[in-house]
């Protein structure tokens, strides 16, 4: 896979694009079986509709795939290149990880987006879907694999685990001598599940309690629009605002006419002593409401008596997702940029923007929660690692 | 420790460098109590020069130290910088890791090494040396904290584990809420005992079964200088050669004059069969031998029937730590640096370059024998990760 040309790479992911097109039946006939037994254990609509596959999802499958194509090949980039004290010529070269194991929840969808990602990277995977979907995935990977065949891509350089026992997961992650990195993407079970069983490098794709923090030098209106964004556009995502802060010196101009906009939208509030004095019929935020990822229409408020305090909370409350500063004052951004210890800090924008395609990234794998080798946004470049080249002319060591 | 000043992490180096030199009787009298434990103990005399504290090895750490005031700061570095299709500006920032703990053996330079090297990076540190060296490590500790003291340091931020059970590892693997790395240093039964027990991120400082390939198009003599210098300039390391590769069609000619110079040097051959036709009383390699980190003056030798067989005979027994072609074709070179599956991959040189200093980085941690966050040798900038910080003028998710 590592020396796939990126030619090859390309011409396989346009016939695994057009593979899903082909096999639209097929791969609906056997998500209807998913949809059934998820019918009959009587899962959640929202759970329901994730695992729900139309061929309009098929095709946005396939464009994903497409959309891979034209992206840059990370597999041989230099990253840096210089010359050692001895006139060696050192070059840092950008090579795939090796083989990647994803385990992941019930989204369909992320088999076939893995796949393309993997692929393009230049590195193996072994795909661990959620029991739910395990029919959906069987009919993707089926698909996906007997297009790989034809390409002579080894069977095995991209898997499914196609047994649903816990205990498989266990053994995988075991495999610390043949797998080179773990990327679990969902809710605390999981997480948990992963990171206290693998001797196998983890990146976790886990929750996000994302703030945004509007400054007493804001422009109210700009706040106001980035908060409802931030809040209501899309709940259960893990880089939508949980906790709203507000300094006290405007939190009574600031807070009646935003909460009012927040409840038209069905939004919970969970308030703070302050603000429940300034807007009334307010729940009380308990400290773990500071510390929950609602991924729901609920909301916590604190006002707050300065930059330092908002920093504070954040850094102590948060999950070091994403977090936001809305204000004119540059200073006070700077102050909140540097020592917020969050994957992204932004100033004046939506806590939601945290994602590869909003970055210009073309492609994302997920969202890191970790932080080392990759942190907020994963895409191609994430799926990498790298290797020294060097060249001598018979340099030995003195 | 993340938000102090270039300017003052160099002034507390400039005086931790001063404070090793002021006290130096005193951290001479501690290291003997562990010397004279060790002899007690009947441990090697290698073990036990690398236990040995002089007043030039102090000289030698204090200048270490002083080293890393010239060397760039690289907290704040941005990396990269962009604008997204939605008109934010994007950088990624270097940033601290946050709470690095480093288990190693033996030698007590490495707890002043670290405490610079985590200092410089803006990181805080929980040092956890060998057992052997615990009277020389809490003297260095002792003195140098008295030093960050001055600074406002606060205390905790630059931390030694003074006991010396292994159930207090153990409790330390399991703080994945606090620490953010775990680097050890050090032989088999170390590293198993980590990567087995933790739950944090490691970053694995461990063997390197080095090759040196001499292909059919080398310069004899070069390849001669380059393999003498890998076995033999200091055999106890991890980026010695421990397997020399030779193709069959120069094995005549070159591998008589090279046993002959590095049997001269005390060097043990282990050879292959058709070595062993070649060069008379030569022992016999093992299978296990060709997957055995000698870190002494034995080398096992085998002739290959070309670039493919050495290629994949690194792949397969070496440690993808460093690995080097000699030879005058341009092509084959280019293959083996594209295939070897190694940290360091180099074209006419010794495998025992690798290192930080060599490399001109100014400083090392040690080399990651891992493939994610940093492979091969780990200086400053390894010791950082990154976050995104994004300035918006009120971009919100569409």
């Amino acid at each position: 896979m590592a020396n796939l040309t990126t030619q090859d790479k390309n011409k396989i992911l346009r016939s695994l694009a057009q593979a899903l097109l082909d096999n639209h039946q097929f791969i609906i006939k056997e998500n209807e079986k998913d949809l059934r037994n998820a019918k009959k254990k009587n899962l959640s609509p929202a759970f329901i509709d994730r695992l729900t596959i139309t061929r309009a999802r098929i095709k946005t499958m396939s464009d994903s795939l497409k959309a891979l194509v034209s992206l840059p090949d990370p597999v041989g980039e230099v990253i840096k290149q210089w010359t050692a004290p001895n006139g060696m010529r050192i070059s840092r070269v950008r090579v795939p990880i090796g083989v990647i194991a994803i385990i992941y929840e019930s989204r369909p969808d992320v088999t076939s987006d893995c796949i393309g990602l993997c692929l393009k990277s230049g590195n193996c995977v072994i795909l661990r879907g959620g029991s739910e979907a395990i029919n959906s995935n069987k009919a993707i990977y089926k698909v996906l694999s007997q297009a790989l065949v034809k390409f002579s891509i080894p069977e095995g350089a991209v898997g499914l685990i196609s047994t649903t026992r816990r205990q498989d997961v266990r053994a995988l992650l075991r495999l610390n001598d043949y797998i080179d990195l773990v990327i679990p993407r969902g809710g605390e079970g999981l997480i948990r599940e992963v990171t206290g069983h693998s001797r196998i490098p983890v990146i976790k794709h886990y929750k996000g309690i994302c703030h945004v923090y509007v400054h007493q030098d804001a422009d109210l209106l700009m706040a106001e629009n980035i908060c409802y964004n931030a809040k209501v556009q899309r709940p259960g995502t893990c880089n939508a605002m949980e906790t709203m802060l507000v300094d006290k010196n405007i939190a009574p101009l600031f807070l009646p006419k935003m909460i009012e906009r927040l409840k038209e939208a069905a939004v919970q509030i969970r308030g703070c002593p302050i603000s429940r004095r300034i807007v009334k019929d307010i729940r009380a935020a308990t400290d773990k409401d500071y510390r929950t990822e609602y991924l729901d229409l609920i909301l916590s408020v604190k006002v707050v008596r300065d930059l330092d305090e908002a920093i504070e909370h954040i850094n102590e409350y948060g999950s070091h997702h994403s977090d936001s500063i809305v204000t004119k004052n540059i200073e006070a951004a700077s102050e909140f940029l540097k020592r917020v210890d969050s994957a992204c800090v932004y100033h004046n924008a939506s806590t939601r923007l945290t994602d590869g395609y909003q970055f210009g990234m073309g492609a994302e794998m997920g969202i890191s929660t970790d932080r080392l080798h990759a942190r907020g946004p994963m895409a191609l470049e994430e799926l990498t690692t790298y290797k020294y080249v060097i060249y001598g002319e018979g340099q030995i060591r003195i």
